[in-house]
């Protein structure tokens, strides 16, 4: 017995690599999951993300998927395409830094692999406080890809949409990853790392995680 | 001005290389679109797919992108994992060709296209006729990602998503794209072409489009 693990519930959780997506994902297991990590490999500037990302699946003992999906070929995003720069702060509207479809995209992937494992949930860090700009961080958005995902797969495939921290503040996130033990260094925030890795501290990204920490009064590791 | 083709008209068509994806993308054209092709290169076993998909893309003038999504790492069909054989005939229910939440997938990353294009439509070649038993070709579906897709993308994001040949039988299928010119022997459609990428003969889709040909009295080159 795996320490009171309910070994029935399976949950892909969409693992970036960043705060929100590893916060997401301590969650799922504190709600019992036997959690399935997929990181897609988008072409995203940030690689030590992906390194984040299977450093975080270990610590997990969980499954982990790295998963190469050609977004660079479409552009269009300042996280895919060299010649659009990253900003130093997110502008009203919809940012720069919105990958096209990106959320649908990866939603679509998570669904696959839950139908092949028949998971109960796909766990996804969406968040509406700090990225109002992004549509595909949207309730409305979420709740329809269910039913969508539900007419588009096999009749006892039953998956839900769980975006835990939704509504929560960065403030709050980091409180949540604190209580449940995440290893905050092992995680990546930053748009745009250096070359060894580590975040630039100018970008929004890195910008939000560092008010995040201050205003949950803990230390960014 | 090229043959009064309306180049304000975008659409990305998903073209797998087959012959319902050929059909559709010759219609898309006809209707005044200016093509924007997608081949998704998911790990599926026939690799003749995607040269036919290329060569299909250049004779329509087409912009084709050609995509990596590594959906073998999932497996869960008989298209992308080897350990299980494709069948000679289809059977009742889901077959075991069906890739999981695969046209959600494909839909997903053409949406993502379409949107940093400014394009209009997406064509896919579902059809329900013959290929009844899979969940994502069906309209309820594709009426819902079309929902789906317009809340997770920009509100100036406006696509339709087109399926021509959605309830046509194979024959008609045949007799459309002969109607308007498409060359057939650049379209491959078996699911488990020989070496040389000729097709089997034997596995359930050769047998389907051996069947439309003769339905629709013309000869498959």
């Amino acid at each position: 017995m795996s320490q009171g693990k309910n070994i029935d519930k399976k949950a892909v959780v969409l693992l970036s690599g960043g705060l929100d997506s590893a916060v997401t994902a301590v969650i799922a297991k504190e709600q019992g999951y036997e959690i399935y990590a997929l990181t897609v490999d988008y072409g995203q500037r940030s690689r030590a993300e992906l390194k984040a990302a299977s450093l975080l699946a270990q610590s997990m003992d969980a499954q982990h998927i790295l998963m190469k999906v050609e977004l660079d070929k479409i552009g269009g995003s300042a996280l895919t395409d060299m010649g659009i720069d990253v900003p130093s702060e997110e502008i009203d509207g919809v940012p720069i830094t919105y990958v096209p479809a990106r959320n649908l995209i990866f939603l679509s992937l998570a669904l696959s692999w839950a139908e092949v494992l028949g998971g109960q949930a796909i766990f996804i860090g969406a968040n509406v406080k700090d990225y109002s700009g992004y549509p595909d961080c949207r309730a409305d958005f979420l709740n329809s890809f269910q039913k969508t995902g539900m007419l588009g797969t096999k009749k006892e495939t039953q998956v839900s949409i769980e975006a835990p921290i939704l509504n929560m503040s960065k403030a709050k996130i980091v409180k949540e990853g604190h209580r449940l033990g995440l290893d905050f260094k092992l995680t990546s925030s930053c748009y745009s790392p250096l070359e060894d890795g580590s975040a630039c501290g100018k970008c929004a990204s890195c910008i939000l995680r560092k008010k995040g920490f201050e205003e949950a009064g803990l230390e960014d590791l």
